[in-house]
This record gives C-alpha cells, sequence and structure tokens, in this order.
C-alpha cells in the first residue's frame, strides 16, 4: 500500500505502518486530504504491485546508511532515532523500500486478497501537539471468500456500533462542549444504566456487602502516599488549588473506602468487611484513544474493596468469581475466558508480597475448576489481578470483571485489625468490579444485543398502538392495568398512519407492541406483535400482562 | 459580658459581639486560651454587673474622637473604617464603653437571666488568613424559666444533632485526609439514602420525568456562557487544565441537561420535557461556614429541569409543589412554609422578564390556595424563586424544595421548540428540587427523628436475639424467612449477654426485636420487643412479618 501511495503521491511523507488485531494501517503526511474515492485508486495500483509479484528483500543497514536512505523522509529518521544499533532493517520490493522490522511474505503475489476500508485523522505519535496525518485502514486475507466474511462481519458490526445504536435509540451523548470522553446519559440509556444499578445493588446487598458513597474530590496528599501520583500519573487530572491546598479528582474509590474502614477500631471477628460503591471516577486519556463509551475521561465503576485476613483471601475470592459467573450470565453472556495476569515491570511491593497474592489468586481458580490464561507482566501496579474477557454475540472480546489482590495501600495506609491475639494485623484487601464500568459495560451490552436488549432491561417495555383517535382512551385504560403491574409501558396516540407507528416501535426496538382497535375494545383485549415482527394476534389483557411480567422476572 | 471578661483580662482586645438567632456572642483577642473553667468566672463578674444595674448611655462621636477612645483596640479601629461619619456610637454602662449600633435595655438590671454556653475559635471578620479570635457564645431572656426552657430544648437538639448521630449509628464521616465539607457515606447512611433514592427515582418516573446522568466535570467556556462565572464565582473551585482548556467541576446540573435537550430537534409536542438527575454538585464554602452535612463542599442535589411552554409554567410550577408537598408527608414533616424569593441586586436579566416569571410563580401558588410569604430579593441571579421550608420535630426551620422559574439558560445557550407556527421559540427552565440535597435533607430526618429513623428508612428493620448459642440456628431460619419477604434482618449471634445485646439494638435504634429461646422454638415465634422499649410479647413468625411488612409499606 505504501508504494501504491508514493506512486500517487510523490511527495508523501511515510510515518508508521504496523499490522493491528483487525488488519493493518499505514500514517502518511500528504500534500492533500484524502477523499474515500483515493481508496479504489489506490486498491487498482496495489493490485497491479501483487500482480508483478515482486519478492520483499530483507537487509539490516547501518545507522547511517539508514539515515542516507531516508534523508527525505523526516518521519523515519525520528524513528531511527529511537532503534538501537543492529536492528534496523529495510525491506524492498522493486523500486521501493521501507524501514520495517518484518516478517513479509516473501512475494506480493502472495497476497490473496485485500480492501482499503477508510482513512483517518492520526497525530504522529499519538500526540496532539504534533502532525495531524492521515491514516489509511485496510485488511488482507489469503482468500476472497475469507475478505467477503470480514467485511460481511464488519458491515453486521457497524449496524450494532453502540455509537450509531446510542444516537438511533437516544441513549447517551459526548458533546464537544463538555468536553471529550465525558458521557452524558439521555432518560432512555439511563434507565437502562439504572435497571443494572438497581438490580447490582440488590445482589451486593444479598452477598453482604455494605454500599457506599465517597466524594469525587480530595487532597492530592493521600494519592501521594497511595503511590498513585507516582505510578499512575499520566492517567491523573492536574490538581485544582482549594483553601492553598491540591485536590485531585478521584482515579479511584480505594482510599475512601479505606477511610470508612478506618473510622473505628475493626476485629477479627468483623472480618471479611465488603464495602461496594457505584463510583464515578476520573481518569485523563489522551484525546486520540477515546472512543464511545468504551474508552472515556469519566466513568462510574461497580466497585468495591473486600477488607479480610490473608486466610480468607481464598473463599472471598471464590465468591466474587461466583458473583462475576452469575452477572454473566443474568445479562446474557455464556462465553468469557479468564487471565491472571502478573507482576508488571513498573510495581509496588516486595516479590514476596507478590508471590503471596499469586497464590491466592491460583487456589481460587483451580478450587472452581476453571480454565485460565496467563498474562505475564499484565498485573495492575499494586497487585496480580483476574480479568474476565466476555465474548459478545459477534465473538469479540470485551473487557468485564477484574479481581485484584492488594497487600500494598493497607501498608502504606496502615489499614489493620485487632485479632485473637489482642495485636494490630495489616489486613488483605480485594479490588473488585463485576461489570467493570457503567459505561463499558452498557456498550458492551449494547452490542451484543443489537440494541434490542431484554425485556428486563428495555427503556420502555411495551407499546400501545391505537389505530385510531377513538381507540385512544382504551388505549389509556390497558396502559393504567400494566403501568400498576410494574410495566414500563406507554401509548402512541400521534395522529399518524398504523404503519408508521409500529415501524417506529420497532425502531425503538420495543419489545411488545399491542395494537388496540374496535376489534380489540370488543374483546377486551390487544394484538400482540413482537419487535422481531412475529405477530402473535389477539390476547387478553391479563395474557399480555402476564407474558411480559414473566419475561420481566425471570429476566430472559 | 464583655465588661467581665476586661475585669479578667485587662489587655484584652475587642472584636465584634453581635446578638444573634440563638443569643449572642463575643470575639475577644485574649492572652491564653480559654477553658470551660473560664466561664462561671466570667458568669459570676456578669451577675455583679447586673446586680450593680448601671444604665446604658448612648453616645455618638465622631470619627476622631472614636479613633481616640478605642486608640488600644486594634480590630475597633478597622470597624471604625468602615463606618460612615454620623452613625459612630458608643454605649457606656459605669467604667465600660464599647462601640455599638444599639439598642441596648436601658439599664443592666432588666437582663433577668442569663448563661454562657460555649467558646470556639473565630478567624476575625471570617477570614482564614487573618487573626484566630476566641469567641464565647451565650444566651439571655427575661426570666429564670425561659432560659431553663431553652437549655433544656439546646439538650435536647444535642442528643439528636446529626453529627453526634452520624457518628453514634455508624451513618457517615468527614476526614481531614480528604477534605472538608466531602462526605464518605457509610454502609447505614447510605443504605437510608439509598432508599430515599429509589423512592425519589420511582416517584419522579410515575410523574413523567426521564432520569439522566451528567458528568461532573466540564469545559469552563458553558459557565462563562451560562453567567455563572460572572456571577457565582466565589463559590465555584478553580478550573482544571486539560489539554489546554480549562474545565471546573460542575456547580449545577442545568448545562448537561440543556445540551441533552439540544441534542435533537424538539416540538411544541414533545413538552414539556421534565430531566431529572441525583446530580452530585460540589461548591466552594469558606472553612468557617462549613457544618456537618448542612453546610458542605460536595452536595448531591435531587435535580430536575422542566423545559416547557410559556403557557405550562403554571401548571408545572403547581406538579412541581404538589410532588414537594407528597414528599413532605412521606418524610413525616407536617409543618412547612412557603417562601417567594424575588429577584436580588445582583442579577441576569431585564425587569420584564422577572415580572413574567414572578406572576407565574404567584399564579400557582394562589390557584393552590397556599399561604406564602415573600422574600423581597431573596431570588437567585437567574430567576425567581418559591422555597419551602420544613419544620422539624422541635420547630426548627431546614431549607427544603425550590422551584426557580429561568428564562435567562435558555436565552444563553439558545434552547429553543419548534412551535405550532413552525418556527423556533425560546423555552422556558424551571429548576427544582424537592428534597433539597441529599446530604442536608438526611441530616434534616436525621435530628427530625434523632435516628429513630421510620421503619421503611431504617438500615436495620429487625434483629434477631438468639438467648443462647443453641438458638442461633431457628434464629438463622426466622431471619431467612424475614429476608425473603424483603425485610432487612440480621442476627446478633455474639455471645453476649442478652441484657448488652437488647441495649446495643436499642442504641442502633433498631426498630424491632426478635427474642428468641426455647420457648419461642417451640411455639415457632418470637418474642417481639420495641426500640421505644414496649414489650410486645410472643408473636408467631407470621403476625411479626406482617407487621413489619405492612409498617414498611405504609412507610409509617
Amino acid at each position: 500500500m505504501a508504494e501504491a501511495v508514493l506512486a500517487l503521491f510523490p511527495d508523501a511523507k511515510f510515518a508508521i505502518g504496523p499490522s493491528i488485531e483487525d488488519g493493518f494501517y499505514y500514517d502518511f503526511d500528504l500534500p492533500r486530504p484524502l477523499t474515500p474515492d483515493d481508496l479504489p485508486v489506490i486498491e487498482a495500483r496495489m493490485r497491479e504491485i501483487v500482480a508483478a509479484d515482486q519478492s520483499f528483500v530483507r537487509r539490516e543497514l547501518s545507522r547511517e546508511e539508514a539515515q542516507d536512505l531516508f534523508v527525505d523522509q523526516p518521519y523515519k529518521l525520528e524513528l531511527l532515532d529511537d532503534l538501537p544499533d543492529g536492528h534496523i532493517t529495510v525491506y524492498t520490493q522493486g523500486q521501493f523500500t521501507d524501514l520495517c522490522r518484518g516478517p513479509h511474505v516473501e512475494r506480493a503475489g502472495q497476497i490473496g486478497a485485500f480492501r482499503l476500508l477508510r482513512t483517518a485523522g492520526a497525530y504522529w505519535r499519538g500526540d496532539e501537539s504534533r502532525q495531524m496525518l492521515q491514516r489509511i485502514y485496510g485488511v488482507a486475507f489469503e482468500t476472497e471468500a475469507e475478505l467477503q466474511a470480514h467485511l460481511d462481519k464488519l458491515a453486521e458490526a457497524a449496524k450494532r456500533d453502540h455509537r450509531k445504536l446510542g444516537k438511533d435509540l437516544d441513549l447517551f451523548s459526548i458533546h464537544e462542549e463538555v468536553g471529550p470522553g465525558l458521557v452524558c446519559w439521555h432518560p432512555n440509556g439511563a434507565m437502562v444504566r439504572q435497571i443494572i444499578e438497581d438490580f447490582w445493588k440488590e445482589e451486593h446487598h444479598k452477598r453482604g456487602y455494605g454500599i457506599v458513597y465517597t466524594p469525587h474530590i480530595g487532597k492530592l496528599d493521600q494519592w501521594k502516599q497511595s503511590g498513585h501520583w507516582e505510578f499512575y500519573r499520566e492517567n491523573l487530572y492536574s490538581p485544582m488549588d482549594v483553601d492553598g491546598q491540591q485536590y485531585l479528582l478521584k482515579p479511584m474509590n480505594c482510599l475512601g473506602h479505606i477511610l470508612i474502614y478506618k473510622s473505628r477500631l475493626r476485629s477479627y471477628r468483623e472480618l471479611p468487611i465488603r464495602m461496594a460503591e457505584l463510583g464515578t471516577v476520573y481518569r485523563y486519556e489522551r484525546g486520540g484513544v477515546l472512543y464511545g463509551l468504551t474508552r472515556v475521561r469519566g466513568f462510574t465503576q461497580d466497585d468495591a474493596h473486600i477488607f479480610c485476613r490473608q486466610d480468607q483471601i481464598r473463599d472471598e475470592v471464590i465468591a466474587v468469581v461466583q458473583l462475576a459467573q452469575f452477572m454473566m450470565q443474568t445479562f446474557g453472556f455464556q462465553d468469557y475466558k479468564l487471565v491472571l495476569a502478573t507482576r508488571p515491570d513498573k510495581h509496588a511491593g516486595t516479590p514476596e508480597v507478590w508471590e503471596h497474592a499469586t497464590a491466592a489468586l491460583t487456589a481460587a481458580l483451580e478450587s472452581l475448576n476453571l480454565d485460565y490464561e496467563e498474562d505475564p507482566g499484565g498485573g495492575a501496579f499494586y497487585g496480580p489481578k483476574i480479568d474476565v474477557k466476555l465474548a459478545d454475540a459477534m465473538g469479540r472480546d470485551w473487557q468485564g470483571p477484574t479481581i485484584q489482590v492488594d497487600f500494598n495501600l493497607p501498608q502504606r495506609f496502615d489499614v489493620c485489625y485487632i485479632g485473637d491475639d489482642g495485636g494490630e494485623h495489616l489486613v488483605t484487601m480485594i479490588h473488585r468490579t463485576v461489570l467493570g464500568s457503567m459505561e463499558r459495560f452498557f456498550a458492551c451490552l449494547v452490542e451484543h444485543y443489537g440494541g434490542s436488549f431484554p425485556i428486563w432491561l428495555s427503556p420502555v417495555q411495551a407499546r400501545i398502538v391505537p389505530i385510531a383517535d377513538r381507540h385512544i382512551e382504551y388505549a389509556l385504560k390497558v396502559e393504567d392495568t400494566l403501568r400498576r403491574s410494574g410495566i414500563r409501558v406507554d401509548v402512541d396516540s400521534r395522529s399518524e398512519r398504523m404503519g408508521f407507528k409500529i415501524r417506529d416501535a420497532q425502531m425503538a426496538k420495543v419489545p411488545y407492541m399491542l395494537i388496540v382497535g374496535d376489534k380489540e375494545i370488543e374483546s377486551e383485549g390487544a394484538s400482540l406483535r413482537l419487535r422481531s415482527g412475529e405477530d402473535i394476534g389477539l390476547c387478553s389483557i391479563d395474557e399480555v400482562q402476564n407474558r411480559v411480567r414473566s419475561a420481566i422476572d425471570s429476566r430472559s
């Protein structure tokens, strides 16, 4: 692709062009903005190059040779500065040479099928203060059939895109006036969120968690003491001055929970103490990586901290994994995998402490007979963790629940309990979320269900559609009956054609439509229709009510 | 009192000594800290002064005369700088003269009964950067009986103090490590708050409100456009820098709601649109005025904005007043008064706009046949408002619901609807809360009920107390039965004496205690006891369950 772009734009400057999970891209500095019409032209040129079937030849260069070769390519020169001597390699096919670590296919003809998908703006090195480049995304496969299957999947994913459905279903919005990565939840989206939160709270109360609220700001000193300021600073907001002291937007809920724990003496008999919060935290992310609800700057964690004795870790982790499994199952995720992430390079705490924590997590997973992968070095700076990756209806991975053991914060904040020996002992903390964040989990739900939420989560569960104005009175009576049994129902009393109103309800993914006209009034019922288009026919109001209620109650 | 203090501390410097709602105070700069033991000594001296029965003589002085008189009193000299010529008066009794606007009683002997209550630190002029002074608070009455009644009331208020009960009942805490005025809600307090919030959400859904969530930070520019930066700056936090732009902690929820409203075109047919949020806002208050949960720096408003046409204002205000009345009644407040607050000196908008808004509020109050007071100049900078002041069980006033019409923000943000004429019209906004803030309302509830929350709000509704260890199994079975019917219940299975456990449950204000022993197991029941100490006697578990459930369901 780079060779084809150079053929069309002889002055093109090349930045970087890696392979990524879903294909590849290349960033260019070009004399004019690309348009969608450019992509077929570049593709045509690429087909000629593939047909010419040149071989890719790898060469290792000295720094000076490379600098000579790329003298007109300032981005390559900058990349060269970061490469250690002896690791500078280029690949050449025909007349075209590019800096590349490789590997490559042997010959261009081996490339079976490809497609350029789209262009996007991208800052050089992801740094908003530097040059804005033009990125071309593409995919390549061995066969045309595989390419087509991938394109079909992309089309389906685009239909399910939570950013698109967020707009179509009036779920949420993100506004330049407020700031990127900061989410406004509209009534429809907030309704789904509230149902999830209510369910979450109920399940946590049942399992012996105490739910708390803690402030969104606090003195910076706490975050220095915790180590976050040291280990995590690039993701923290800039401090605010209050009465000459620095305050920080909280990036985590831990410290408030520690203060509540420490607000009185705790005995070994009281442990474990499980403290949960739907805590909204703010973390700085570079503008370039923000994406819909999945990568944001403010999000609400379904957070909890378990304060326990060392001998309780295993059982507590088991209970959290089981709660996470229950949650995944309830929300309709059958497939997920567990990843045990271990000590990263940048970390707090001693090797012994890390070993102990990792062993406890392993023991819990093994006692549940669960398969898991390891992610060496993937842990948080303060401890090892178990991450759960959900697979959605399209088989894509989502970051789900996480469970992290922490021997670090108890030490830094002297979080103790009085043991049966009458002495003070450091408590062990387990950080955990079972959904992740409301924002990301909601995005995942939207895409998993393509916006057709299960009944119990649907913002509007039933819509009554009177055929003519004279049926409105009856419609309102039915609405009242259903509402009294706790069903979220509305009436579309607009003076529009029936077909329009039904299509509208289907677009809004309302699970049940109740059409009411003369026939239905006479039989004191309603004609039931599903959002799938399926026509159930005339039912009594009791039947409708039972059907909807049982779908709600079973969370099916 | 000042004369008595001078007699005991000849070097005392005098600051200010006003009468306040509940008595009087005087701020002194003294050579040593006062102790509680000093107060009786000062009182004794005061009694001598009263007995001497000198008259108070008023004199008007020129600035120069006053400056000569107070040459050794630097605080008085500073006060003099702020007094206009011709308004400088002093009062003398015996040898003692003080700067005072008056009026005074004629003779010291007219003071019937008094008591000095406590000392406190107070910054000169409330400014944390200036001298810390010592304040003595006192009260005075015509008769000893009135004084005693007041002291009794203070003792009762102290018992109900939400700061004291907040600690005793483990409801919340405020930590120096986080920052003053920032509240951590403990599981018990958070449970009460959650029940209030769930009830609040349910009632708002029923009344056609859409509930939303909006971010706690946003670009400062919005708050410049809104006028808050101009009119309200002293109560805003310092901005944060994000990517070179200034962001502010939100002091109000309005702007997020406006953006959601504006996220699509709105027709006159859709109005009114009612948007509600339990929105946590942050406002800067000086350290000196912070007080428990009633004056804080971060609080959650039960906020809503109604976007409507001008012809809908009256009906919407009526509905809000009725909702507020319903809320007050449900939470057990029979007495409240309505205050209509009108245009303040510092305000946005034209006189016409203010007149229109004030007329709409008046019309609503009158159509409900409600008595109300006027508070001239007490409105918000952006519009007139109706405030509801609750009277608690002790007859004290609390700031409750508020309803504010706003013609200002729609203009500043061009918030429109498409009229039946096809043209754009500015919408009218009504800001309203029906509880105020969760923090203040909760404090009010705590004091109103003296911590003995109504059953439906109690964090723990029933506690089962097994008499001996062999009764624990049965206790757990009863717990399970009650929990399944949605009662918040626990078991005190500690190896403590019965009397201790009952006293403990009473201290925790748990409404129902179920004592279970051999007799109760045999009859498959429990001995029921109320937190008042009343002994109901042996009941079947069904009876207990019905009794508790009916108290919960009726919110009585």
